[in-house]
């Protein structure tokens, strides 16, 4: 059926680049055997994702259409890599019309043939952190710009404060069944005192059963579904070992609440950014070379300027597609709309079976024809958060990332469906909004995401993950962490290595992988 | 009865860039006469200065003795540049005794033999912007840690909002014979409706004649004294007159308020940072080498970081004993607490004769035994502060910035009382206060500030200003700006070009300078 994906105007240089990276496995191996080579190969390529782009600071922000000082300095607004073009929105066709012809998945889930369950959960937990669309005004992003794991400790201070037990620099936490969770945030159907001052959204119309189980965390939504919990479970439980693991090495800590937390915590948000990198990045890209998180590496780099998080970083990250109609557990399979507010299922069966059973199983394939009904509201939201920014096109945004502009519908997908969609809804490849050439892009062979997501990611996730205050010449160091927490840091690479260290002991070896183990 | 400074541990190497530096007037000459030669050893000479510490971000803030999330990313708190120490505070002389002994001037000014008045007159009302300790914790700065004008503008868009005039781009004015002045904070005894949002300090005491003519403006002690109004002024009225040359130059823009605005504060915040370096920094400095305003040389610079004012930088800036006990004007000598509050002086002899008539007489020197009666209060509140962040000792600091540490007090100063009053309250050299340290040093020759001053002056200063977003590589340009209003920028080296470009046509050349003319 498929003739094909024409690829006229890839751009020799970009098919030269990721030919030289997706072969030669005899020779990544040997770059990567040798230690000081494989950081000056990682420095190379880090840096040539980056400087793809501009560097920040960026001349504006979504606040006004030329600089401003205000546009300077409020991040309460997104950044942006392109300036606002004017598009008369009466000759776009509606949003309805492109999210039911080119988003929605109108039958089974398209799997991914690279992803595990496990990626999207990570992705969507991971990115909450820093990509948080303000809903009174969708220019606006209320996170801190930084990899600070805010969903787990929350946006600010007095968030904190609220989650921490105040002994031992621990998070407050339970255990049930051996195994250590979130506290409850209600008790008899009633916000507990305790808790009193954050707010934990829950859907009005969630029974008494699954109420009495929503957890008390740092992201409001924290609760939304079973990866999000998982993932905070498992950070809450490696935050309350490194206390244990600290007090017992520094005695003289013992009574300082503050000084193991806030320890424990500058080592859990470091050790989260080695999985980003080490793990994370490593599954989206089709390479052979594998990167590591050398923070020292870029100290002189002119891209390592304050984050201020994209607006379009936030659209190209709403891999909707990539949640699959159904989940695969205990041999059952469990329509996802039921993984959703709903943590007896993940108490029920312990941290170890479901990391597994994510792993197990395809995700999604990001990318068109292929958003949950139960999102596809959110694609039309993101449709609209486009055209308000008033976004360049997706043309616009393959030149400003080095590609050749797209001339021909055939040189974006070889799914002929889209194509046909693309050109009856657009007419002209020039006018396709950006949103819409992001996923509508096949994904080259090996990764994860269409070549503009990919480029993208590189430049704005490397630029913002390696900038982190923790990373820093003068803070990445034992005095920051402690030896024994810089020692941590050095040895952790993925999820499984905390996953490993944070469940009842057994005998048993869980799957934790975001790439799918072939036959 | 001097003796003479003993220079036994002032360190060869700084000795001999001190000589270097300050000697072969024909060398520097011949550097300064070629573009190229000259910016590149501008490169060396400010990345020489700013590389002789540690850069940002730094491991602590003022908020925790240990590294926190918080205080990586707290800007409330005070940045700082060494860890703090336990001291005995039982073991320190009282305040009040250091203060009376080193501190205060008991007679006549001690006069600076290369500053005239119009040098701490910039000083107080520049760094205001950025060193503004909070008045409910002195461990706090309330700024934005900007060269943001804030002075002028106010520290928040609320603020700035209350003194546009919402037409042209303006800010609120009034002309009082031909001259621009500020708007008036009160009407008949009341604050004006349109300023009720927004403090201005008045001293209650202050008599009704004195406070009809206080002005409305970004600062709320921006009253205080009449350097501090003069500046003020001087740049409303370049503000103001910038939006006439844009709108005459952009006829498109004439009924775009904002945008209008936006550029000409865009614009006048660089004249600020030009006149910083090119003017003032200069005359700080006893060199040969005249510094430029160059920021395209620096952007690959690894302290290229987000700015984060140091208390150390907040308290090196006390210039107390810059103020003298009276400021001379029309032939007579009025006393200098007379010219607080007072903004009468100003509009009754317009801001040219002001100018020149503190370009015409010394400030005080800075240094010991001569802070002014009514400034002594302030003197101890910045002992205070210093104990209060238990910060290192003077040599301490001495050592961080490649000083080597004294050993005897005759290695400070040739001044034999201080000599004397030093080893009398502190005994030892290892045991003196960074505070007292900094200003008990002798000034260089040719220098306006003590050593140490100068070295960290060196240090925060210019990687704070060279660092402000407007000077980006992606932002220094004529999008940003406006051809004509880069153009502005390109051709203003110093307050004498902004004053006489703003003050009634006449032949009247009015001498600006801080440096003072040697007959």
């Amino acid at each position: 059926m498929a003739k094909g994906r024409s690829t006229a105007n890839d751009g020799l240089r970009n098919q030269i680049e990721f030919f030289l990276l997706t072969n030669f496995p005899w020779f990544w191996a040997f770059v990567q055997s040798n230690d000081w080579l494989k950081r000056q190969v990682n420095k190379f390529l880090i840096n040539s994702a980056i400087y793809k782009a501009k560097t920040r600071p960026y001349p504006l922000s979504t606040l006004t259409d030329y600089t401003s000082w205000d546009s300077l300095i409020d991040r309460t607004y997104s950044g942006r890599h392109l300036p606002p073009v004017n598009i008369d929105p009466g000759k776009l066709r509606s949003i309805d019309e492109i999210a039911d012809h080119l988003f929605f998945r109108k039958g089974d889930t398209i799997l991914s043939e690279k992803s595990t369950l496990l990626f999207p959960y990570f992705a969507q937990w991971f990115t909450d952190g820093f990509l948080r669309t303000s809903r009174d005004n969708n220019l606006k992003n209320t996170s801190n710009h930084d990899i600070d794991l805010s969903p787990l400790y929350g946006l600010n201070r007095q968030i904190t404060e609220v989650l921490r037990s105040g002994k031992g620099g621990k998070l407050k936490s339970q255990f049930i069944n051996d195994e250590e969770y979130l506290p409850y945030y209600f008790q008899d159907g009633v916000v507990k005192e305790e808790f009193k001052t954050i707010n934990i959204y829950t859907p009005p119309e969630l029974d008494q059963e699954k109420r009495d189980k929503i957890f008390a965390v740092g992201n409001e939504r924290g609760n939304v579904q079973i990866g999000y919990v998982m993932m905070n479970t498992l950070f809450l439980r490696e935050h309350n070992r490194i206390c244990d693991v600290l007090a017992e090495n520094y005695s003289t800590w013992k009574d300082e609440d503050d000084r193991l937390f806030q320890t424990a915590r500058n080592i859990v948000i470091v050790l989260l950014i080695k999985i980003v990198i080490e793990e994370y990045i490593n599954h989206i890209a089709p390479y052979h070379f594998k990167f590591i998180a050398d923070p020292r590496s870029f100290t002189n780099e002119k891209w390592y300027r304050q984050n201020w998080m994209t607006l379009e970083f936030n659209l190209l990250y709403r891999w909707h597609s990539a949640v699959p109609n159904t989940v695969r557990l205990d041999g059952q399979d469990l329509p996802f709309t039921q993984t959703l507010w709903n943590n007896a299922l993940l108490i029920d069966r312990g941290l170890g079976r479901w990391f597994e059973a994510a792993s197990l199983q395809p995700a999604g394939r990001i990318g068109m024809l292929n958003t949950p009904e139960f999102l596809l509201e959110t694609d039309k939201r993101s449709l609209q958060m486009g055209r308000d920014a008033r976004l360049a096109s997706y043309n616009d945004y393959r030149e400003m990332c080095k590609f050749p502009r797209v001339t021909d519908f055939d040189q974006i997908t070889e799914n002929e469906i889209v194509q046909q969609e693309l050109k009856h809804l657009y007419g002209d490849v020039d006018k396709i909004e950006f949103y819409v050439g992001l996923f509508a892009e096949d994904a080259r062979e090996n990764s994860a995401v269409g070549s503009l997501i990919g480029r993208l990611v590189g430049i704005d996730a490397f630029s913002q993950a390696l900038t982190n205050p923790l990373l820093a010449e003068n803070i990445f160091n034992e005095t920051t962490f402690s030896p024994v927490g810089f020692e941590i840091i050095q040895t952790t690479q993925c999820l499984s290595d905390v996953l490993h260290r944070n469940i009842p002991k057994s005998d048993k070896n869980f799957k934790v992988t975001m790439t799918q183990v072939k036959a």
